[in-house]
């Protein structure tokens, strides 16, 4: 492409892009499309010829712009709404043009410092001590998977040269995380070759939180067995119903148990800048790693996924490998060497961004802004009979149902009819999950444009299908 | 950020965009810093109230430029030279805004379903046959991961839920590749938990390529000792001399032993659009898995990996795990069941884009003057008796050094000396690797503004090197 034609297209997509911000809500938040709609649109060969970016331009408006989730809009309310904000969205642009690979420090000086520099002051944001290293990975998932790597690595340090099988205890090993805990955690183990069943959940209460005495136990029972316990997670902001373990009461168990302690806050860790959620993080600076994730509820584009740790040379220790044709003399740390992927996107500009154009004031009150939301319509669901809320609401995600007592019939279906109207709407999108063997709806508010008007209209669009359809209510009864 | 002043930097990203890459030479190639200087440039701490953008991109301008490394500059020859192509800039722009989460069809119909059409696209410009199902991965050491992922799951249907120790034969496992195969296969191993000895590599000829009878016996020899030969990893373009594997004779002896066949043509593999390179791909629709890396070769801006797959059933068989809070009903498939990240970018949209832009011809043309350029440069080498190619050129990248006759004193020492200086110059970059004990310097053509002159270039500057180094040459033989 010529420069000037580059130029112009720029500007174009500068402008198409100002539009579809400036107007989230033009688009419904669900597509209307089917299974196999976009494919049967596209021809079924790449052409031979190129053809004028205009050309692509009108097909992605044609058909992929209608067959776009708009997780920009603001009543985004299904599984964790996040943010592409306007500095994360520049500086991705810039990202892609600059077309950093930072696997040495020598392919990307830039990538590598700015890496250290923007973990370091999201980490004294989040008041963890300085003993925390970070690195930038791109999902949780990776993230925890390096988490757990280390923790093998820890364990049976024999393991990275001659396998598992030569140094695993016969019966097994043990990775402890509460029934509420993320599937990444079993992928995790799954891959690390520990196999499935070297994950044992640990019930919670009726809070959904880790009971850290049914913890004690189990690792007391597995020891007895001969099996090894390895490491345990804690989740600060499970995924349905954003429960918080007891972090500092499973701290003191592992320190005590030797084992490794990795803490999934991909959710809710940021919300570790405001101090009145203190107590939902009490304890964690005693992990030996935590996850949290910028693209989840620090309105940076997806994908950036952070993890910390106290012991960032064991996971470097699993991994680095020394060849020749990327061999360097400048001394500097290379990001290549702290985990398993060799290349690395310059993911810390966006960050970097978003911190600078937020600054901790900015983020710590649009934070705020999604807890007093989340509360706002909790209190709309407990005063409201024909509802009821299903777990409490630590953070920014509710967790409700429509009362036993207010359907006629089947309570599941009735529910999953509601939530599938109230989506059909395309003014909001909710997504669901199940609490103590009930369908729950779940509104989780993270997108810096919704406000309280979009909390209201889910309300009154969920008010609305109660009624039509044509429930035999009680009459609401005053609390 | 308000809508019209997203619009007003947008355009002002555009222009920096567009000035960047219309004098991609402005910039040395390797930028001239130290270790640190980008850390103390910067602020030890997050702002605590936001700041303007501008402000943000003079820091950018004045900070993080001077140290970056230009991937864009023409005279990139170090590592595998790769292009973030104009129609790559815009989709990621456009990708970056619009946020697509793919975890599931649901979560973005678009990302979803135009993943499978560039994949099928690019797998017939390929000539790979449709039993090949593709997915898109970040970076080659995740889709090797998978794959090796898949062939233990194959091997040792019982490891996903008991655990390698409980499956693996007790003399452990063998993964084999030639000994020029790339380190992503060693972590990858690790990662998996066969430990490192797990890989065995196999010597290759004086064309560095796998010796299929040494595969051979190799695999008889570790049968004998009770050891499970699980995998091959067979390269097409190793990263040293970019060696090609025989990988017609490979696939036959993993067809006959039953061993899962991975093809590592991570940086190649678009060559095989290219019928004149009909020889070097030679078997390898063969093969279990392939992965190839449109952000290496084919103008995709960083990252995106593709694996391909005859067994992708396989793949979805080692991770995918039902959870209540992702489940859909609408019967289509979902990213997430393809391995371990949940989350997706919408990576899709950059591969779409750049094979509309340029259409097969296009690329094609690009791929032919990248093959000649490297030949040329290869002709001035084995041309000039001061000078030695260590390795043959099957592709775009020429392994050389200075000859040792033409060298007095210190050989290695000399060619590193050379090196030094020539990327010194801030024209051109290049790399270095070792190639039978020997240091070699490495010249590596993909980007697409390089041309003649670029290479001309780096000749120049190698061979005023040479003689600035005050070295006794003999008079250069003609031949």
């Amino acid at each position: 492409m010529e420069p000037a034609d580059f130029r112009r297209h720029a500007h174009a997509l500068a402008d198409w892009v100002a539009d579809y911000l400036s107007t989230p809500e033009r688009y419904p938040v669900l597509p209307r499309v089917s299974p196999g709609d976009v494919v049967r649109a596209l021809p079924p060969m790449a052409p031979e010829r190129g053809e004028p970016f205009e050309a692509i331009m009108a097909d992605f408006e044609r058909v992929l712009v209608p067959a776009l989730t708009h997780w920009n809009h603001p009543g985004f309310f299904a599984y964790f709404a996040i943010t592409a904000s306007a500095p994360g969205i520049l500086a991705e642009f810039l990202a892609a043009a600059l077309n950093q690979q930072a696997m040495l420090w020598r392919t990307s000086p830039a990538a590598t410092e700015l890496e250290e520099v923007s973990l370091s002051w999201l980490r004294q944001l989040l008041g963890l001590p300085q003993a925390f290293e970070g690195v930038i990975y791109d999902t949780a998932s990776i993230s925890t998977l390096h988490a757990l790597a280390a923790a093998r690595e820890a364990a049976f340090p024999g393991a990275r040269q001659h396998g598992l099988a030569a140094c695993e205890a016969s019966a097994g090993v043990r990775i402890y995380c509460s029934d509420h805990a993320h599937v990444s955690i079993d992928k995790a183990v799954i891959l690390l070759g520990f196999g499935h069943q070297a994950v044992r959940r640990i019930p919670g209460d009726e809070r959904f939180q880790m009971r850290p005495e049914l913890l004690s136990h189990a690792i007391a029972e597995d020891r007895a067995a001969g099996i090894v316990p390895l490491a345990v997670v804690a989740t600060i902001g499970t995924t349905s119903t954003t429960s918080v373990d007891p972090v500092r009461a499973i701290s003191r168990l592992c320190r005590h148990e030797q084992l490794w302690l990795h803490v999934d806050a991909a959710y809710a860790g940021v919300a570790a800048m405001l101090p009145e959620c203190g107590a939902q993080f009490d304890g964690w600076e005693h992990a030996d790693s935590i996850v949290l994730n910028p693209h989840k509820w620090l309105f940076t584009p997806f994908d950036l996924s952070v993890l910390y740790s106290r012991r960032m040379d064991v996971v470097r220790q699993a991994f680095s490998l020394a060849v020749e044709y990327l061999e360097t003399r400048d001394g500097a740390r290379n990001l290549m060497d702290t985990g398993i992927q060799l290349g690395r996107r310059f993911r810390s500009l966006k960050l970097w961004m978003v911190l600078r154009h937020f600054g901790a004031e900015g983020i710590r009150s649009a934070l705020r802004e999604h807890l007093r939301l989340a509360r706002l319509f909790a209190g709309w669901i407990e005063r409201d009979a024909r509802f009821e809320l299903l777990a409490p609401v630590p953070f920014s995600v509710v967790c409700f149902s429509v009362s036993p007592g207010a359907v006629a019939g089947d309570e599941e279906a009735f529910n999953e009819r509601l939530l599938e109207r109230v989506n059909a709407s395309g003014e909001v999108f909710l997504s669901h999950t199940r609490i103590d063997g009930r369908f729950a709806l779940r509104l989780a508010i993270g997108h810096l444009r919704t406000e309280e008007r979009h909390v209201a209209r889910a309300w009154q669009l969920l008010r609305q299908g109660v009624d039509e359809l044509k429930l035999s209510v009680r009459e609401p009864q005053p609390r």
